[in-house]
């Protein structure tokens, strides 16, 4: 999608350097930055550090990582680095599916440049699923007077492309629809403002920030007409893991019968796993809850703790959202059902 | 309460400079500092800018204030400062009834120590019916393993001393229950990182700050036996309007069966409004929003901006949760009932 004139993928293979390029989203939005890397080892970090996020682009940067370990570190490839790739996080099932995928194209003994070919067909497989997702949800976001409220970053940046949750409010806007979104902030670690916010305005569409707890609030006062999220993983009975505030917002929605999507491509779906109880949920270090960075009055980059000295933090980043709290799934082929 | 080895209040007559010093919020927890002012107008700056804040605080407050205007100023008193200080924040109604007070015993054209006197009168029945709460809330907050998750800041700082929702945790951990408290941040402002957190840490009792979206997470994970929060105005009809946040927080204890209590002296009360309705919500900067301060590694305060600029923020600073909602409401004389 575009940034200014330009079109970017959040995560995309460097023919001319052969490596993996990334944009290093921890530093937006307030500074652009492609990271480009010939290491397996750099882009496993670049997966820990959240340097990317969100599920399909982990996925998309794992099968580039482990492309490029065929190639750099191949006697290595089975017993150290596709289990290095698959630790890097825990919740997005995605991560995962792109270990298998290019864990089987190994199998068959591929050349360099065919790891690398199954990599990019990974990737633009997810692309062409958010493309459809963001085709079928937009049907569905056009109600009311457009005004679609949606949490953490399931954007571009967290897909590739399009995004999963924001494919259907660009397909929206393309359509001349002028849609609103309502952006809940997502705290801790703020990818709705700093990430989706952002998109959002580099695409023209109107927007606006808000505390992730003033959402029940805005539906109790009508003013959403509904809510669009992703997924990091959805399990065989339709429950949702998805970024730490997405049960709240179920219940809020339920409660003001506000219609909530969720916009998965499949390979954000474990069929494996019987129901949410199953999903692992990452804890994270409280130090994401008590410290924050942004830019000064001067533009530079600042690091600051917001809360007192001597008192810990409870950090779960996801949370499970059952079947039943949410209106529909939607996927490349349409409405999922358990 | 205690900071430290000493015992302080939110604010308090200075008898020794015949001024008013109240303690500067804001600068918490990273600075403790106490103002000390003996002009009527700084006093409704305080207010106004959130040196001060808390319902009962602000109530408090506007009263020493306007003890001040009537030494200092009293041909101006009821043109110029009554309304000067009715208009310093619309929400909390613990103002209005402070400033109808002080507006009574001025009527009595009382000497300028009746008048501080007369201040002092309505800050301790503050502190008395705080004491009071406390009592009472400790007896249904010792349930279960006393995880107490509580959001905002209804402590001492907001009420003057011992707070209103904390009133009931110190007297519980007075009573050697030791509880253990989740810490609702409370975006925007983050009041429970800043302010609950630290009052908690003072007086030795176990917390842990989260993200306010990880609340309704934790209770569907069991791990939450009872809600306690403050309120800055309550209707007739007994819906209460509070810190944005409070109303998703209802949701999910609704959903959950976790009781939820709201602590107030009867000085929040607001008979004259028949439902939360009535009740004007304050609509702060979206700045409060995209911006934040803390200190730096080197402990200085840095003020810094998360989100993308050209992104507004939406800024509703308190929401109504209805009183089908809510478990109880405790006040000084046990539990109110529309």
């Amino acid at each position: 999608m575009r940034i200014g004139k330009r079109s970017y993928q959040a995560v995309n293979w460097h023919s001319e350097s052969g490596g993996v390029q990334w944009i290093e989203q921890r530093l937006l939005p307030h500074r652009f930055e492609q990271i480009v890397s010939p290491f397996p080892e750099e882009v496993a970090v670049a997966i820990e550090t959240m340097q990317v996020r969100g599920a399909p682009t982990i996925g998309a940067t794992a099968a580039y990582g482990l492309a490029l370990a065929w190639k750099a570190d191949r006697s290595r490839y089975f017993d150290y680095w596709v289990p290095r790739f698959r630790s890097t996080r825990p919740t997005a099932v995605n991560l995962f599916h792109a270990c298998d995928a290019m864990q089987q194209c190994a199998e068959t003994d591929p050349s360099n440049d065919e790891m690398i070919e199954r990599a990019e067909a990974y990737a633009e497989a997810e692309v062409a699923a958010n493309r459809a997702i963001g085709a079928g949800l937009a049907e569905y976001l056009a109600v009311g007077e457009r005004r679609i409220l949606t949490h953490c970053n399931a954007g571009w940046l967290a897909a590739v492309d399009w995004g999963t949750a924001t494919s259907g409010i660009y397909h929206l806007a393309h359509a001349g629809e002028k849609p609103f979104v309502w952006v809940d902030e997502t705290r801790p670690r703020l990818q709705g403002a700093r990430l989706t916010a952002w998109e959002l305005h580099q695409e023209g569409i109107d927007c606006r920030i808000q505390a992730d707890s003033a959402a029940a609030w805005m539906m109790a006062q009508g003013k959403v007409d509904a809510i669009v999220v992703g997924a990091d993983r959805i399990a065989a009975n339709g429950d949702v893991a998805n970024k730490i505030g997405t049960y709240a917002l179920s219940l809020a929605a339920k409660a003001h019968g506000v219609p909530m999507y969720v916009a998965a491509p499949k390979s954000t779906f474990d069929l494996g796993c019987a129901s949410g109880k199953g999903i692992p949920i990452e804890e994270r270090d409280g130090g994401e809850v008590v410290e924050m960075d942004g830019v000064d009055c001067k533009g530079e980059v600042q690091q600051i703790r917001v809360a007192a000295t001597g008192v810990g933090a409870n950090n779960p980043a996801f949370d499970v959202t059952p079947f039943e709290n949410i209106t529909a799934i939607v996927c490349e082929s349409g409405v999922w059902r358990p």
